[in-house]
């Protein structure tokens, strides 16, 4: 299979569960979830979760257990993005070529849906009739690695660092410091979660932990690239922000042709990390390859 | 031992929790974890473990594993009140009279630390060096207990509900579903989770559940009475704000005497939930009728 047509696969599984089990806004309060809705289905590539669904799949039969928590990850990475665009943080206007959530519910609202999308992803890895068939201890791990890379030590504590290092001169490990938890914890937590679902080793989830920390910076640094070279069509909003904001980047520190061949190497090395495994890992290196070369 | 003694030695135990386990400001990024710590540690009550740790006495000997779940519940709590008090939210400048979080650290910093005490709280009730003697299947339930109160048909359901009703004539079916999503859900919840974490039977689980909905209810009743009649230093906070807002009350609805009267057939009811529980259930029957007394 090719990996669009992989990744259209699962992108539709995510979609139909998130749409299934994420209440319509005929529930109280109807705004609430309304607003939650707008963001969920804006149009997201469902990275994070189809990583969490590929990483189980690598190491045989997953359990029904799984699209639940893989969707928890897209919830986490979705208010984020709410929370990111308030005039008080990124203050944006357009996320994939569409307003953002405050533009459009008003800030108090788009406050709420991230706060309660947030609570919606440790609902939906807690949930009895949905998160059944699998060693409630490895569950309990699965719920532990959402938390660390959604928080302070993660998600979260990047977004801080992230906003700190603005205006100020960048350097390679601020920079790291900030891509390792801004995005790479919640990308290496949604690997991890796949793995644990799936009943892996402590060997085999070492291998794909590292796996998902080379993709997780490349994934960033191929971020920050596009931010440089897309267009206003591809990115869904206006490009060269980040050097308006005088935010610390990859391409800012290195220029496009280095920054892009360091993802590269990333790549190569996550790639590397996989050895061990089969075919059914396919995907996972597919995804890899995917990162760096997508144009938005 | 009087009311007030147990509360300050649970409060005490709640905060000595709080301060082990919550880092501290030089723990990267320090500014995001001096904005926790700044609104953990503002003074207050600890109603809500404290509830989680009384309940679960009730039962008899609980595990270790409660005083992290009930911990979990004062994270929750205080995530909400930065983002309550937001420019975009209530606009508050002073809790607890104390300048609340975003006037000390900025709106971005506010949010970003109510995110991250959001997170904390679902990683105290999984961190595995803290919650392992309690069985597996009880610790999810717990979990997902917290999810439901805290999330979208809980606390943050019920301010969505709570803002769309400012300034509009105020009906005692909207203001039961207001107080019941805002402030009951919670309460319930750490009531819940502390009897969960005890072994509850389901019936002993269904008493300690309807004792909880009773006391939510008085608990936001009392509060609401508080905002008339207290003074800016029993509040710490200006009084009266309620009105102002044009906020939905049981006292804009019933006036002062009547709403009180409310808030203590709420209580009488909660105490007859407890009549089949033994002196160990005295706690619980204390902080009932202390619901309803406070000055603050």
């Amino acid at each position: 299979m090719k990996i669009e047509e992989y990744l259209e696969q699962k992108r539709l599984e995510v979609d139909q569960f998130l749409e299934h089990y994420i209440p319509h806004t005929q529930t109280t309060p109807a705004i609430l979830y309304e607003a939650i809705r707008y963001s969920l289905f804006a149009g997201g590539k469902r990275i994070r979760p189809i990583l969490t669904i590929a990483s189980a799949e690598a190491l045989g039969q997953p359990p029904k257990a799984l699209l639940p928590v893989a969707c928890a990850f897209e919830c986490i990475h979705t208010y984020s993005l709410i929370h990111d665009d308030l005039p008080a943080m990124d203050n944006d206007d357009f996320r994939r070529g569409k307003l953002t959530n405050h533009k459009v519910f008003g800030e108090a609202i788009a406050i709420l849906a991230g706060d309660g999308l947030q609570t919606l992803a440790f609902e939906l890895c807690s949930r009895p009739d949905l998160v059944h068939d699998v060693e409630p201890q490895r569950q309990i791990q699965v719920i532990y690695e959402l938390a660390l890379g959604a928080g302070n030590q993660g998600m979260v504590g990047g977004q801080v660092l992230d906003m700190q290092a603005e205006h100020q001169v960048a350097d390679l490990a601020t920079l790291q410091q900030i891509h390792h938890h801004k995005t790479g914890r919640l990308i290496r937590a949604a690997v991890r979660a796949g793995a644990l679902l799936s009943g892996a080793t402590p060997t085999q989830l070492d291998h794909l932990t590292r796996f998902a920390e080379h993709i997780g910076l490349a994934f960033q640094i191929a971020d920050d690239v596009l931010n440089v070279t897309g267009t206003q069509e591809e990115l869904g909003k206006a490009p060269k922000t980040d050097a308006q904001r005088g935010k610390q980047t990859y391409p800012a520190l290195y220029g496009v042709e280095r920054a892009q061949a360091l993802a590269q190497e990333c790549i190569n090395r996550a790639l590397d990390c996989l050895h061990p495994f089969d075919h059914k890992a396919d995907p996972l290196r597919e995804i890899a390859r995917y990162i760096v070369n997508r144009r938005h």
